[in-house]
């Protein structure tokens, strides 16, 4: 931690032990300086990170106060059981959810994309036109799977500062986490094989194992720390599973994150039961705290875990550029490639590889999960201010989603339709699962900037909360 | 046709008749002007045409003389009887095939791309440059599915121009024709369906029904004509077809071109029988006569067939943008892409679209043709000068595909693996069907320029052949 880290660190403790309590002013950036012995720059770079982050708000003239927080809402909780799937069949209204993001007059609170203004990169544009003066004719080549070589050593870069050692030419590039995930999945199933999922779970999941015939074991997974561990052993010990298809870090839809000991555990159990993981990552750079956390392909032995991730969600969602890395199955991995989509795009690979390459990554991720955390909190506050009270939130420590529930009946559907009709759309808990268990829930995306019309759209949401327990309650 | 092309044609029919035979001297270009009466310039075009074409040679200071002619080799046979396969099992050594062409070290006759320097366009070049200056937010939202609405108008107005309605609405940009391909038969069949093919076919489609788990027909294909109708006919009124994969023109790996009266006869079988038609046309621009070649899906009455195409093969493989006419079916082949690869890169579509909206597209197919149709030519020398003479070779009228075909025992694969040893790669005839009657053929890719290297290249490669049809003989 920086120095002007530390000091934000122990305000925030500060705040948290009421020492200062909302709508308290903090010491002058003078006085604070005086105090600490710290620079007066330095104690500016942590009130404003204090300010990125919700904790403290600047007045102009006055100074910096310590901001409302958001409500400690009752927890939201997630699947129950275990549900099992001979036949993988998802609601075919999740299109239409979807399509309905497009629409640039609907307020995407359904998203599945972070606010793409978040992701703007005049260096990446840079990157992309330098690429473009200089495409070689054998650069179609060059960059069939696994894909480009620069690339892929970047991104192995990636993981050795994190203490991972995966080799580049374990890493496959693909046409984005969705090709990564599938094409693993398929690498080692055989159709009417079992294979774990969570529940609630990524729709992407659900729709890759309807189309590759597999049966499903869809596993309670808690909003906190993830898929239920014990579950997992009994359904390990009593199917043949192959695979075990989850997300680690601020899991889609719920946004919990599995703590370390968890991810040992499934480790072990996968290890033990030899079951292939397939870890979908790719938010895994969108984390709030002051560490990255570690996938549990770090802990992955016989090279038999697949780590999926992408630049989709924090640099370039239209390029398609994802990757996996597929220990000894990269080249199973390949070969699919080569009969699905032959390769990924050859100059948006080139562009993230020189764009990589110039530095600045780092930099840019270090402001998106500040932006992030700071519009999580936001919403919070909308939630707090316009939801009925009852309403159960899960509080992420990373990605950009917020998973609300209502205690039963509560039809999230009619929910979805009557917004839709108000030019909001919303995730309804039902595009998250083959069962009917999560139809009082739903995700809302909160990665965008605050503004009126937003503030109006959540407004709109809540009152329709409100209508809906009214009429079904 | 033009008056250069009407005087090139009268020219090349005085060459077939014998009234020039090989190395006569063509009148000058002023005695031509003065006897046809067209200007100079006029005739000066016919002579290069000819020359592109391969008809004559220009020598210099000397004038236009007439060319060796390429030998009338005996027909390849292509596919005998019907061949049914309830699991389809592709060769292994396919993804080794497709590898070897990587290294550019190695000769790459098994390529199934053409010379990527025939490609180079820098106005494609300069149109990816403009796209990245000005990539907007929105963009990565705005190209999802069904895709670029630019690029899309833009390909539904070359089908126009060809007399062919296709709505813009029912084309899908795709991450390549693969892509395209894959979705569309997965939009019409559920695992076990029967599905027909062409024997030998395009290895990308015994791939893609091994992976979903469909059933083929494999009916016996002609060299010049295509499928066998009549074969058709009998298995569509035998099994319950789901959807027939072929291609109608300059057929992969045969170089067949289905002639008007069998794609009408075509057409009428599959409406008939209610069978969707998957036509892969990627090669539909490379023809050499005066004409396109018209689809059948020109003949689509009920918008039951899809169309599928890409940029691949005449502008840019390495984009990865090719788009399926899906009909009816246009729906479902989106749904199908968000949850495989979400959308096609948004850059790439993006900059074809714009170059598209500029012109010279079809200048560069022009320029393309007549290249492709000299170097094909320049390699049927080679094939007449080096190779055994009983070999049996199609000469396609597009496309950059040869086949050859030896008598039986013949081993294509063990000639395969000793030309790699000579740095050399070819293209098995197993890797085209999963019974084994294409031993004794394999294909070659003549879309490279001729040089020393490749013409030492031709050589070896004869002299494999006559060493094995000693061996083997």
């Amino acid at each position: 931690m920086t120095r002007y880290e530390q000091l934000a660190e122990q305000i925030k403790q500060q705040i948290e032990d009421d020492i200062w309590q909302v709508g308290d002013r903090l010491p002058s950036l003078r006085e604070s300086a005086r105090q600490s012995g710290l620079s007066l720059m330095t104690v500016v770079q942590s009130y404003q990170l204090l300010e990125s982050q919700g904790w403290v708000v600047a007045r102009p003239q006055s100074g910096y106060f310590v901001a409302k927080r958001a409500p400690a809402f009752a927890q939201a909780k997630g699947g129950l059981g275990m549900h099992l799937s001979e036949n993988v069949e998802i609601n075919a209204s999740l299109f239409d959810v979807l399509q309905a993001c497009k629409d640039p007059a609907i307020i995407p609170f359904g998203s599945a994309f972070p606010d793409p203004s978040l992701l703007v990169q005049p260096k990446l544009s840079k990157a992309l036109g330098a690429v473009a003066r200089r495409i070689a004719p054998q650069s179609a080549v060059v960059n069939m799977p696994p894909g480009n070589e620069k690339l892929r050593r970047n991104i192995s870069r990636r993981y050795a500062a994190q203490g991972i050692h995966v080799s580049p030419d374990d890493i496959v590039i693909t046409a984005g986490a969705m090709e990564s995930l599938s094409l693993s999945l398929q690498a080692v199933t055989e159709p009417g094989d079992w294979v774990v999922i969570e529940s609630p779970a990524f729709y992407g999941a659900l729709q890759a194992i309807e189309r590759l015939r597999l049966k499903a074991v869809a596993i309670k997974t808690d909003p906190q720390t993830g898929i239920d561990l014990d579950a997992l052993e009994e359904v390990a010990g009593r199917y043949d599973i192959k695979a075990c298809w989850l997300m680690t870090h601020f899991q889609n839809p719920l946004g919990g994150t599995m703590p370390p000991e968890n991810k040992r555990r499934l480790v072990e159990i996968l290890t033990r039961h030899e079951i292939a993981l397939i870890e979908d990552d790719v938010y895994s750079e969108l984390w709030f705290g002051s560490d990255a956390p570690q996938p549990a392909k770090s802990l992955d032995k016989d090279n038999n875990f697949f780590h999926c991730s992408s630049f989709s969600k924090c640099l370039a969602p239209g390029f398609r550029v994802g990757w996996v890395a597929a220990g000894k199955h990269a080249r199973k991995v390949q070969q699919l490639q080569m009969m699905s989509t032959v390769s990924a795009s050859m100059p948006t690979q080139q562009a993230i590889a020189e764009y990589l390459g110039q530095g600045g990554y780092d930099a840019h991720l270090k402001k998106l999960r500040q932006q992030l955390e700071q519009r999580q909190h936001r919403m919070l506050y909308a939630i707090s201010e316009y939801f009925p009270s009852d309403v159960k939130v899960n509080c992420p420590q990373g990605g950009y989603f917020l998973w609300l529930e209502f205690e039963p009946p509560f039809d999230a559907v009619k929910l979805y339709r009557m917004a839709l009709n108000e030019q909001i759309s919303i995730a309804p808990g039902s595009m998250f699962s083959t069962s009917d268990q999560f139809n009082h829930a739903f995700r809302l995306n909160c990665s965008f900037e605050w503004n009126e019309r937003l503030d109006n759209a959540m407004k709109v949401l809540g009152q329709l909360c409100h209508v809906l327990k009214k009429t079904q309650g």
